[in-house]
């Protein structure tokens, strides 16, 4: 059972290493989290780009290139392109994002001749480790998808039930969370709630059960749930918090980073392979934590 | 200048005894917070309801009445016009919420000829003390508006920044909060943003310097704007946030009490008179936090 950030890695480097492509390597933070994910035994990188500029940021570290494969594609669009093809083909597992826009290597991974789309939707989930809260927390999606309609928040969904799925939590509880716990035709997140149950109960959303609408308390408080009245068995239990829009993921995310000791990683679910796509304000080891999280779903993918 | 809900209580402490009026007083954990209030030197109550009632809520409490003021109205109704009546007449400063319906209070509190309007809307705003924050930071509205345009955002803005002139702060720093710091045409909260900005710059809101759009993160660390190239000022030391909408004050407000160790203090603002409407679901503490707030508020309103 993972309990936390340490467990996770530990199931990670007890499965066999996986191949990951950074695409445009030249990224003095990617690539130090890389080389320590490399060091622990978690995976063997290729890294696409200027292999001169490669070079020049491992010297910047400190760090020798010597073990490392490098493909040497200088435009970035055209290192994207490469990246993404070496994932598609299955001679990679894990797609990086490196010096590069966020647009450029979303648009070759989305490429419908040579990218990794599958039906769904890209979406942004997190694993947060919160002091205060007893068990691992996917949140999603506060970066990706900017008012998700209840069919983008089902999608939503299934990507991260997968990855509790991969991290071994066969049937998580998923709370849907709102302002109240009583459905309001005023708030279309306490609708989407509705409908979202109802799809589950239908079985048109597999794999977790579905509760809420959830005021964030009752989702992650026992106390608080029985205080208003909500009976939900999963109330204060919950292992997803799926967010009404970007903004309260987002908040969510960043209050949990910032102000209560929390650790995070964060993969991007949907593609045929994990993609890891770390922000410049990332800590270094949210970092390693991101491509440990991409080694589970790769392994349960493959 | 005040740093935490103790420097808080102690300015309260220092001031003229206010007039808090319960509307429909035979609520447990409200009389028990106002007995506490009293005992503090707070407030002189008047408590309004079905005095039977009220006087059984005592006994259960295994406190003497034999104290306080109070005032016969058997029906809720009524008796919440009569609360509110004490209030908008001069007779009382500080209206409170007993056991009766919020929607039921706020009818009377917003009647066109005794209730205590003013040209802007109510809102709800929390005074947040939280241990990883280095002062008292004001969040709205997390309770109250579903989804404020950028008129009822001004008015938030304007009932917030009120709260924060009468706990001493004169010229409150106010970071619009958004999930991005760039102005994104599909993103409704980084417009506002702007406008607010703009307003703001006009002398349209006054009393206040207005800054984003701010990632939460850039909103409250100064690091972490610094990484992001984020160059405001106010960067990292907002004294309030703007929420975008319900959700993310609420996931906020919640995620701060129960999983980062805060305490709040909460008002209903943009009335004549200062309102406390506490939830079940708040602790005894936060209850007692709320009426010293209003007690400042009352003061520096009179």
């Amino acid at each position: 059972m993972i309990k936390n950030m340490q467990d996770l890695i530990k199931k990670a480097q007890a499965l066999p290493t996986k191949k990951l492509v950074v695409a445009v390597a030249n990224d003095h933070p990617v690539l130090e989290a890389v080389i320590m994910a490399k060091n622990e035994g978690l995976i063997t990188p290729i890294l696409v780009g200027d292999v001169q500029k490669i070079k020049d940021t491992f010297k910047d570290l400190g760090e020798s290139y010597r073990d490392f494969d490098m493909i040497d594609v200088k435009d970035s669009i055209l290192a994207c392109e490469t990246a993404v093809k070496l994932v598609s083909s299955g001679q990679a597992d894990i797609l990086m994002k490196g010096f590069v826009d966020t647009s450029v290597i979303l648009r070759a991974a989305l490429d419908r001749e040579y990218g990794l789309r599958t039906q769904n939707r890209l979406s942004h989930a997190s694993i947060i480790e919160i002091p205060l809260y007893h068990k691992l927390l996917l949140m999603s999606d506060g970066a990706m998808n900017i008012e998700p309609d209840v069919d983008i928040k089902q999608e939503i969904i299934e990507n991260g039930v997968e990855i509790l799925h991969a991290i071994g939590i066969s049937n998580p509880k998923v709370g849907i969370v709102a302002a109240v716990e009583k459905v309001n035709p005023k708030m279309q997140a306490t609708l989407d709630a509705q409908e979202l149950i109802i799809r589950n109960q239908n079985d048109n959303i597999k794999g977790c059960t579905i509760g809420g609408p959830f005021g964030l308390d009752n989702a992650i408080n026992k106390e608080a749930a029985i205080h208003k009245g909500v009976t939900d068995e999963m109330a204060g239990d919950v292992d997803f918090l799926l967010m009404p829009q970007i903004e309260s993921g987002n908040v969510f995310y960043k209050s949990m980073m910032f102000l209560a000791n929390a650790k995070s990683a964060s993969v991007i679910a949907g593609a045929k392979k994990p993609i890891v796509l770390t922000s410049r304000a990332d800590s270094k080891d949210s970092k390693f934590y991101s491509i440990a999280l991409a080694v589970l779903v790769a392994e349960f993918k493959a």
